[in-house]
């Protein structure tokens, strides 16, 4: 039996070993500081497991990358054998997660209702636990032996279907770990020690899906924090409290974004007036900008007959995307999934001539597509959205410099928004994928090696990604990185030889004869909601005044005064389209402010009998202490230039 | 037995008697111009049909309003014989249509596919039988005879069954009418004699559905025209002509506005470009409207779950309306039928104040609405409409405020356009009718009475309608007569008690009480689609510049000359947001011109060696012969003026 290890190392046994002993065997000191190990890069074993053939081997340690698994993992048995205790009824659920996050999750089946606030004595005795520095006792198992026991860990039938599943794809053994006489389920390495964890707390307890599947029953999902020290768990602390304020969740709900309500349904936002105001006044400009490159609108319906998704090829290659069909007495309809086939009915319904290209059409259209419950978040991942969407007829001839100027114009919107374009990413098929991508070896290579060369030419850098293309061809991804250092797909640009050709598109060329045009399809931006998610995370929601909901906020110092001067500021305002709302609350006005504050408004007035005296108006901007006084007009003034310059004050 | 007449009189006979012997014996000269009877005022006879009860009557002459409908009858039963004796294996299909329009049909099944060309002998036949003065033999028949001979005549069960149906609903008796040897049920009066027309003359052949209903087989409709004199019949055709070129459908294909595709599905409008500017540009006004009239957008999804439907009542009262739901795992999706339980969701999101009423959610929202395949027709009758919707929140003390509110808006909107008002009409429920309208007395009364008050107040003129309010509410429909003379529903508010009662709507009272606040539902110009359609009539296309799709048409005098200057006035006129083309084609100047006008383009510059030296520009307005030379900046400033005070010109 041969060991190598991650220098190169090779270690020969006659005799099958334990991950600790081969531990002991590297470095003494090794075999103290073992805490499980990567085997064949795909395994995690914990310390007790038994080597038997060849393999590649990592011991992992308080240093290695996945040491966060390992402390979470065992917080979250921990957790368990306290839930347990507790709640003898409880049902724990084996769940797909991720152990390598800052929070850790246990899921579990509870017969009656639970508040959050009930699991104080469970966090309790999980931190008693910890301070007895119980040591497990563990009995190395093998997978048969481990799937024989599963049944009488799970009682119920598609947990132990799910978990013989998973099982047989990720885990070659197991770990049963006991505690008190219950038996307990490890398939991830875990401390020695519960003496080895500092803490463990308890931060919310929220609803899941079993798999992240709605058509499964609904679990609860208990969330906690721990870390090995007193250091390590108040920076995790602070770390969490700063990323909630960076989440586009929170950021959105502080400024009255958007909503989800679910007799509407799942993933589907409503857009509050603020979210609403933000979203239009985006859309304007991304129409102006349309207009100024020669793009031309269009509107389509949101649905269309399945046969026109069954011709386009979405039916085969997209179907696991789309909506349930509705069936009419004739048709059966679906929401549109993408509006590539409408747009090809629009180039369709009149002869096009060579003349007559290229033919820009954009759409800011909607579309569906059915994402799993599991995975809707805020407006980052949903059922409906809004795509800055386009297909551009053209000759074979124009496809570069049309190109060229998707690539202009996708840039100059990227600018306005401060996001900085990170790399491209050339997005190709993956020719084993013949599910996937349409086949059609011939079309690929062509579209595939002139896009390509569309990028040499334009003398860009990118990356290659295999697997990464559309169904109908290979697609040029701009992937940006926003402020907070993600990287995010934000526009596209693709080539489609496809469905022209599924969809006989015609011109007449010059000499009278027929032609096929190219598809080219631009995202902009992506959709509305994503990139107003990344908006919000990317300016923390202070956003340009521009685009901002509410522009103004007018403070009377005389609380149920007379309120004349202050109305005629406001429709001044009006007049030239700036938002302003007066604060006509019963509250102080040191109040007043400090919600104006709160609520990242970039201007605030505070009008009182001097301003008004003067027909002057005294402002403080966000974020500032400064209150500067000035005369209304050259106030308005300043703002026009400022929205209409797209500044960022 | 008494026959009331029109004039009171009252006729009493011992025996039963012929509607001709009846009209005999009221005046001599009747006996020879009657053509058929109104007996109670439904039903309409042949002037053998035998009247044998108590009845009231109306003699049907030359004169009266429903000749037309003999006229037309008459010329369809003859075109059913010729039909007959050129197509013997033509299966006659029975249909409700009107007979009183402008145009006659015929609807049948052949089993071969036909072209209109083919018809000309079935033309040419049936004025064969006009020219041979041909006397229709009679028979009268009792129901129960009919019913009878039915069996024989349509030998499908279906149209049987409809006939049978729609006889027990709407005939007492029928005739049949005989040609060479051939029976024909006969339902309307129609002419003793062939020769008492002048001509019929085919004008089209198109597909329909029996009844209207696309669940049905397609058969295909004969429309033809026919008159009893020369006269008659030309002024016929002109105005037939007229109407073509005032009907929406005809004037959008000339500008190209819309266009459907069966592939995309029945009743959906694509806009295409010029539709799409057309639509944005009224949508960008009203919205500036409601920024200015203090309403605040916001936008729902297009999809709701059924049960929301259900609470809001529209699953019972609305259902017929919507399209088939979509089975999703968890869920049961609908098509939005209307958006206001949306919008209670958005009022139902936080807590709101009475200090926060009133709230004006205004969204120019997608809804769906499954007409039958048979009423869709162009933009005016579809299945996918944007409405210019919004919902009023407001304190009962408020109601009255929002309700001038709406009314000004409307007002002010109309105007721009040039729509008259024509009448209100406050349209009521109708109380027996529990199928409709929700059943809660107390609460109608208490609507409608309030809705009747506040018109009062304002000294509005009113019409009362019975049966014609929304199933929640009575409403306030503005009626406007186009200028083709047209009446129709532009704009609605509507007033609703039981939409906050089923969502249990509240808000926060002055004394921390909680109060149930009203709904005002308001419909601006109703849904795009209606509207354009009307505007497009209304203006024979000649639209305002502001709206206008093609402003201006540049045309270079030299054919494939140097194109800087006019490139350079398309520039210039962008930057201002001006919508212009150069028109590059190969063809002669005057063409390019005449096609121009054609197209309603409003200004057509001419550019030559002239223009150019001076940075001048020459002018062409649409309908006028006359060309103005002035500077391109006078220009530009001039359109600027006009878009800017949407002036009509």
């Amino acid at each position: 039996m041969k060991i190598t290890l991650l220098d190169g190392h090779i270690k020969e046994y006659k005799e099958p070993k334990s991950v600790v002993e081969i531990a002991g065997d590297i470095a003494m000191s090794l075999k103290k500081k073992c805490l499980g190990a990567l085997v064949n890069e795909e395994v995690v074993l914990t310390n007790h497991t038994i080597i038997d053939s060849d393999c590649k081997m990592e011991i992992i340690t308080e240093k290695h990358d996945l040491y966060k698994s390992i402390t979470n993992y065992t917080a979250k048995i921990i957790l368990m054998f306290a839930l347990k205790t507790i709640y003898p009824n409880a049902e724990i659920v084996p769940q797909i997660d991720d152990l390598d996050l800052d929070e850790f999750s246990l899921f579990f089946n509870l017969p009656q209702g639970l508040k959050f606030e009930e699991l104080k004595s469970v966090e309790e005795l999980a931190n008693k636990i910890i301070s007895e520095k119980t040591e497990f006792d563990f009995e190395s198992n093998k997978n048969k032996k481990f799937l024989d026991e599963l049944k009488n860990l799970f009682d119920k039938k598609e947990y132990q279907d799910f978990l013989i599943k998973e099982n047989e794809k990720r885990y070659k053994s197991f770990e049963i770990a006991s505690y008190k006489g219950q038996d307990f389920f490890v398939r991830n390495a875990i401390l020695k020690n519960t003496g080895e964890l500092y803490k463990i707390e308890l931060t919310q307890l929220t609803g899941s899906y079993f798999l992240g599947d709605a058509s499964n029953p609904m679990i609860y999902r208990l969330h906690g924090i721990t870390a090995p020290n007193k250091e390590a768990f108040e920076e995790l602390k602070i770390q969490l409290e700063e990323q909630k304020s960076n989440d586009h969740k929170f950021i959105a709900k502080n400024l009255e974004i958007f909503h989800l309500d679910p007799i509407i349904g799942q993933g589907l936002p409503i857009w509050l007036p603020n979210g609403t105001i933000l979203k239009q006044e985006i859309k304007k400009y991304l129409m102006q900008k349309e207009f100024e490159y020669d793009f031309i609108q269009i509107e389509t319906p949101v649905i269309g007959t399945s046969d026109l998704y069954k011709r386009s090829g979405h039916w085969d290659h997209y179907r696991e995307d789309m909506f349930a069909p509705m069936q009419l007495p004739k048709e059966e309809m679906v929401l549109k999934p993408m509006s590539c086939p409408h747009h090809i009915s629009v180039y369709n319904y009149k002869q096009r001539s060579y003349r007559d290209l290229p033919l820009r059409f954009a759409e800011h259209a909607l579309q569906h597509r059915y994402e799993s419950s599991g995975s809707l978040t805020g407006l980052e991942r949903v059922r409906a959205m809004e795509l800055t969407d386009s297909h551009i007829f053209a000759r074979p001839d124009q496809v570069k410099e049309e190109f060229v100027r998707c690539f202009n114009l996708i840039q100059e919107v990227l600018e306005t928004f401060d996001i900085k374009i990170d790399y491209l990413s050339l997005s190709l098929r993956d020719p084993e994928d013949k599910h996937k991508y349409f086949n059609d070896d011939k079309m690929w290579n062509e579209a595939e090696a002139q896009l390509e060369e569309v990028l040499k030419e334009l003398k860009l850098d990118y990356k290659k990604m295999i697997g990464e293309a559309a169904f109908y061809g290979p697609k040029l991804d701009i992937q940006a990185k926003t402020a907070l250092g993600h990287e995010i797909t934000v526009s596209t640009i693709q080539l489609d030889f496809l469905l022209p050709s599924k969809f006989e598109l015609e011109y007449v060329g010059p000499n009278g004869d027929f032609l096929r045009p190219i598809m080219i399809h631009r995202g902009l931006v992506g959709t509305y909601e994503r990139f107003i998610s990344v908006l919000l995370e990317q300016t923390k929601g202070v956003l340009p005044l521009w685009c901002t909901p509410k522009q103004v906020m007018i403070i009377p110092v005389q609380q149920n005064g007379d309120n004349t001067y202050v109305e005629k500021i406001r429709q001044e305002l009006k007049k030239e389209n700036i938002r302003a709302e007066i604060d006509k609350r019963d509250e102080r006005l040191s109040y007043k402010v400090r919600d104006a504050q709160i609520k990242k408004i970039p201007y605030q007035l505070v009008i009182g009998a001097n301003e008004e005296k003067n027909n002057d108006i005294t402002y403080r901007m966000y974020g500032s202490e400064e209150s500067t006084t000035i005369k209304l007009e050259e106030f308005i003034k300043m703002l026009k230039e400022i929205i209409d310059k797209k500044i960022y004050a």
